[in-house]
């Protein structure tokens, strides 16, 4: 059903180290990647007519290429009062989280006469991947394109296959609510080719960001440099540290939602009592009965799923900071005082009633999150993936021949002459 | 001398695109490069050693891996006074620049009752790639390191390879002044796997940064998402908007500082003066001269640099926006509001007392910028190269109640039945 571990086995550093093993599955597709997007470079919007019915089973026009206004109001009008709703709220919370992030400029003249400052400016154009057909998620639509609406970026891009033609309606209506108002029927590396280079329809973007398949995550690594993109996400997980005051049924409950995205999910409890270990394993068992994705969830707890129990806290949270998680949840006595000795979470969910769902969809900061231990250097999608900065400098005469002579000395050691001699004409 | 445009051209479209192509020379070392990351991972510091006598061709012993504080000091000791003093003033002004860089943690409970924040962290170690023999620049270590320790990464193992044995003194003295206590004499891929992996000697770290040949540009690429790096630079250049009321020796001078560099270096001069033009490419001429790299210089300025005649400022700006500078120079008579429509630039010296060279040594910017037009969607390196965020949510139970509908309806438009359920368990 699940693994149980515990730190006094005495072969818990090998069991552990197995346990977070890299997950994810490569899939070498460098080649054909790399074909797709010379052709979408060579033969532009052709190409993308061409692989679209190709890879999506779906032969469009020209002209059905962007999705209409029309689309998208009629998409918003088939779905229920409730989702409508639902995605308002969200979009509102979302919003309000990454408004708060927005950094300050800021200039100052120091002792020497010096002028320096930093002024942060957004992107111009963003590109915006959306899965199609059943991985097709518009929670994930409001936490890509809300951040770079609210840093600025003037022009959002989305692009999202329809293969066989079906398109959800609640991607649409996310993105209606989103502000997105320009939006393309087409997927894959195609479409991140499309977004990098441009094409007669589309206009290239600056940036790249959204979840793909293997072919998108390698087409986004090739367009690298010429655009800039987010991190690839690898499979989700969660590491929960619980003492014993918590209702078992709760924890089982948090562990099957992550373990219900895919089989390479992971999800883990870490617990100081043993008698609440023994309770989520058992209730495990009962809340898989009814859930729809029992299958997938149980096979990821089985692979990949782990109880560990640990002697004390400082346990707890060693093994926090060693798997730095991507989702780390907190049900203890004092969240925030555990929280401040933790060094590495994507996103932190303090109390017992914080489950990792409602950030998911819903709290307000963002579900893109680095997994995989990348929490140790990386951070979730911010305003601050859309947003770059310009730093400023400007001198008084004076304050040139007070800092200039230094700048000359280092130039000088460096063999930079000229570096030194564009300094020393402005100091006569 | 110096590539010589005007937009009146009825060819200037194509000359543009034509001068600011990517002028960056692709070598494709990817494959020597898996075969070294993969001996040091399989062989650690005997690889290192092996590797190391083969291409620096400087055979050392394990004990000889690390220098000593015994040679750091002698280093210090063996630099002159001035450029000891160099180092403090530049090391002393870019700290206090990054330092007002540092963002702040935030954190705030909305009318809902769910309190959501945002802390930042450090990285925990970090590794800095510095260059050895012709290309090994003190300047370099301090833009590098001191960003990081102002962060507060408590880590700094700096790796720098001594080929025949020769050591930068200067490049010592730098490392000490920005508090390096931890340095390896070795460079090439090896030390960015050994960095990357971690050997016997060597402690592995969460993020490389610094400049390197084509080998280290490629094992920093193989190694991304085992660590983090920095963005991979290109060759170096500037773009400098003038009137006529300036000097033409000091931009002359100005656009041989960025020449110098490499042949690949591009310098720009943008003029709506005729008469401005005409006498930087006289003062061209007359600067080369005396310059000790003339020849480099000459042949940059050759082969891509220019002079671009303008009709209006709004002509000078847009080719600024559309070229998106590593390094921008604004000398007119408003530089601030020239500045202002200013929307893509790595770092901008604004004034006629502000010459690029200030920046690369003493003014306190990074001088580790984008390149090749990056500008428009990356940034300089800064303290957020080494800080990290965690998003912290926690809830009420009435909080939970009133926001846990939504995300539940989400859930379950999404077929994840799952994360509804750990919701809405908790709302009984």
């Amino acid at each position: 059903m699940i693994n149980r571990l515990a730190t006094r086995d005495p072969d818990f550093t090998r069991s552990l180290a197995a346990l977070i093993a890299d997950r994810a599955t490569a899939t070498d597709v460098a080649a054909p990647v790399a074909a797709i997007i010379a052709r979408v470079r060579a033969e532009g919007d052709a190409a993308l007519l061409d692989l679209t019915a190709r890879f999506d089973r779906f032969p469009i026009t020209l002209d059905q290429l962007a999705v209409t206004p029309a689309e998208t109001a009629a998409a918003l009008a088939a779905i229920p009062a409730d989702q409508r709703d639902a995605i308002d709220l969200a979009a509102r919370r979302i919003e309000a989280f990454h408004r708060a992030q927005l950094p300050r400029d800021f200039s100052y003249t120091d002792d020497q006469g010096v002028t320096l400052g930093l002024r942060w400016g957004a992107l111009d154009a963003v590109g915006l991947y959306v899965p199609g057909g059943k991985a097709s998620y518009p929670s994930s639509v409001l936490m890509n394109a809300i951040p770079a609406r609210v840093a600025g970026v003037a022009r959002i891009a989305m692009v999202v296959p329809t293969p066989d033609g079906i398109m959800n309606d609640l991607v649409l209506a996310a993105a209606h609510r989103a502000g997105i108002t320009e939006i393309y029927r087409i997927g894959g590396a195609q479409a991140v080719a499309a977004l990098a280079w441009g094409t007669a329809s589309i206009a290239p973007v600056d940036r790249i960001v959204g979840p793909g398949n293997a072919y998108v995550a390698e087409a986004k690594r090739q367009v690298f440099g010429r655009v800039g993109i987010d991190s690839i996400a690898g499979p989700s997980e969660v590491l929960i540290i619980a003492d014993a005051d918590n209702d078992p049924h709760h924890i089982a409950l948090d562990l099957i939602a992550q373990a219900e995205h895919a089989e390479d999910s992971q999800s883990i409890l870490v617990t100081d009592s043993p008698a609440l270990a023994e309770a989520v394993a058992a209730a495990l068992a009962s809340a898989l009965q009814t859930l729809p994705r029992a299958a997938i969830a149980a096979a990821s707890l089985a692979a990949h799923g782990a109880i560990i129990e640990v002697a004390d806290r400082a346990e707890a949270i060693a093994l926090a900071n060693r798997i730095a998680p991507e989702h780390l949840q907190i049900m203890t006595a004092d969240p925030e005082g555990d929280f401040a000795a933790i060094r590495h979470a994507g996103s932190a969910f303090l109390g017992r009633s914080a489950p990792t769902a409602i950030g998911d969809y819903a709290a307000g900061p963002n579900h893109v999150l680095p997994t995989a231990g990348t929490a140790r250097f990386s951070s979730g999608l911010s305003v601050f993936d859309f947003l770059k900065r310009t730093t400023t400098t400007s001198l008084t005469p004076a304050a040139l021949a007070a800092i200039g002579p230094a700048a000359v000395t280092l130039a000088e050691a460096e063999h930079l002459e000229g570096h030194g001699r564009s300094i020393t004409a402005r100091l006569a």
